[in-house]
């Protein structure tokens, strides 16, 4: 990982210069569309479909109660991506930065490699991008983890190094790799390299929808998923529209990598990013932590979206409360949160009518754009009729099929 | 449906023809690649992968037992079209044709509109081309039909028609209601328009191979998942190719009106087509029929493939056969069976790999190339060391996740 010292700014700028820097190893993934979904946003929700949410309809009329936005949605699907997530991204820029680091080379950076601790996307992305160099990576692994995880690690190249499951064991056992093989250590969200390399996904999303309208393309104008580079013939003349691209961007919040870095890919463009987690057990820390002014540091859910369980980290807090040198005041627009039966049937959509394999975490954000009233009245007041073209980043596609049948028993 | 007298001859003329009568209509779905079973596909099985095969081995050393073709697999991922599956393409195809025949508009045709019998695609295909085209749709299905399928025929606006179960059952219902309404009849595959309209997925599949390999894109230039059209920097320069895109297309074969079309939309190009079937409870019924040189008309199977449980229609076969005035001895190169755990494991690898929801009668053709030892010895011995780019059209994702849960329990 590169030195703290040696980073570049958290700016739209760098997320540019990250993205020359890792284009030649990351797939530029396809944005889709889906009319069935846009109109399913774009219809206010009934009282059986808010049963049991924070916004449950105990009252009569529910066209007067709920919300009525109006949504086009672009979903970018990095579940395409290599190693199946945004994970990558990150991971190759961290690589990238480190052999361009004066000195690192010289040292022995090569032969030395890299360390990290994870269980989850970022032990792939991570050894996918050290082979890819030309240097080991050994990833530090929880000993209960998943035989078809450690064997994917591995798949790629990787030592595998088991630890205990707490987050001490695990630094533990990582400090002594370090210190026995000098690998630098590359942190799965919360450092600047990786917040510019998540952001790439951000970026690569707003040119391909301003593509996409400029070739007549409009989110609605077919039924079904539809990949718009593909899109050779549009049954209807695009309306006209107020802006030539995104209105807005909404991602999953985790350890807050990638929400960091869209809100930095959109730094000065007046598209607005909002981030999405699950309530369950808390899970929803930085939802809680911006209420409150102050950074939640320990989560412990059991949400179905695995990949969000982590609370946000030092830097992606700063980058999303505006408290950077150069983003002052140009933080997250709103983090929104909501249960997991909302998940569960988000996921369900993306399946069953977008035929795309997603994870739980990539499902979220579509289901606050669904079931989140608090989030759909400010898009009704703000967009007006116009309505908005929110885009949205399916983080990942990595799910064993035992997993989906314990989430949607037969 | 168009009267046999004025149908359009099989050729892959008429094929474009179709093509330009209902592209407005259907999307032109994305081609994807997939490094992981390129290199799956172009490894020599082991001795455990052909375990329980008719291709077993039973002694020594794997490596000179087993074939060893090279292969770069284009998906056509029809599980994108409009509702879910090609069978949108030859529905379009049969409502515009029909919207086209002398004298049935004047004799009341829109009023009157369409009837068919199905339970699958077909249905849902039908009553969304009826329903653009602004004519009813009867579908007659058994009274025994899954719940979901019945209200998503009835979503797309079609009049859904109870019957019993069995073929006789039926047909005998649709004709009652053809005498009732004056709709006219369109059969699921046999007949010429349907055949022509699905054709138009091979037509498509070959044009963007050629388009793709123009810009420098090799099948195997990246790993994951791969949408040709948004790959713009390649990892490493393209190989030097004999050919300017596919070398063979291998499609599902159940009725027989997408490997028909396919071969259509091959003729006179070089390109060899090939069908594949589920070998269980003699679905194969198109290998056997071709083996003994009559077309085999009932087949009774429990394939987890439930779109290719039926048989070859009489307009398929002679198509397939090369027995047609135009087509001469120009029918299908090859049809081959796999049993039900080669259909799971290639479906599994569509599903976890590629992140793409898929049918399981969409994975047949994978699970063939993977593991019938008798086509991949064939492709060693035609392709040579240059191997072949084969096409393999994913033909549909219509499937519920408890579905999924009953094939892979967790």
């Amino acid at each position: 990982m590169a030195d703290l010292s040696t980073c570049p700014p958290l700016t739209r700028a760098s997320v540019l210069a990250a993205h020359d820097l890792i284009r030649p190893f990351i797939h530029r993934t396809p944005v889709l569309t889906n009319r069935t979904i846009d109109e399913f946003a774009s219809t206010p929700r009934t009282a059986e479909e808010l049963q049991g949410t924070p916004w449950q309809i105990t009252e009569e009329s529910t066209a007067e109660k709920s919300a009525n936005p109006k949504l086009r949605l672009w979903f970018k699907c990095e579940n395409l991506q290599r190693i199946g997530a945004f994970k990558a991204r990150g991971a190759f820029h961290a690589v990238e930065r480190l052999k361009r680091e004066p000195g690192w080379e010289a040292s022995g950076g090569f032969s030395k490699g890299v360390v990290t601790h994870s269980s989850g996307n970022h032990a792939q992305a991570l050894a996918l991008a050290a082979r890819t160099a030309g240097m080991p990576a050994h990833i530090v692994m929880p000993e209960i983890s998943a035989a078809p995880k450690v064997a994917a690690t591995r798949g790629y190249g990787a030592n595998v190094v088991f630890s205990g499951s707490t987050a001490p064991e695990r630094l533990a056992v990582a400090d002594k790799v370090m210190a026995e093989t000098g690998a630098r250590m590359v942190p799965p969200y919360d450092h600047p390299d990786i917040i510019l390399g998540q952001g790439t996904a951000g970026l690569e999303l707003q040119e391909q929808v301003a593509e996409a309208k400029a070739a007549g393309v409009t989110s609605t104008a077919t039924k079904g998923a539809q990949p718009t580079a593909f899109l050779r013939a549009p049954t209807s003349a695009p309306e006209p529209t107020q802006n030539p691209g995104l209105d807005a961007i909404m991602t999953p919040c985790g350890g807050g990598g990638l929400l960091a870095g869209t809100v930095l890919s959109a730094q000065g463009t007046g598209i607005r990013v909002f981030g999405a987690e699950p309530s369950l057990d808390g899970a929803d820390d930085c939802t809680r932590g911006l209420a409150r002014g102050k950074r939640i540091e320990a989560v412990s859910s059991l949400t179905i979206a695995d990949g969000l369980r982590t609370p946000v980290g030092v830097h992606n807090w700063a980058v999303l409360t505006g408290d950077t040198p150069e983003g002052k005041g140009q933080g997250v627009h709103g983090v929104y949160a909501v249960g997991e039966d909302q998940i569960r049937a988000a996921l369900r959509l993306l399946l069953e009518r977008m035929k795309l394999v997603v994870e739980p975490s990539s499902a979220v954000p579509l289901a606050v754009v669904l079931f989140n009233e608090e989030f759909r009245r400010r898009v009704e007041k703000e967009a007006g009729p116009e309505g908005w073209d929110l885009g949205i980043v399916l983080s990942g596609g990595n799910v064993s099929l035992e997993g989906f049948s314990k989430l949607f028993p037969s």
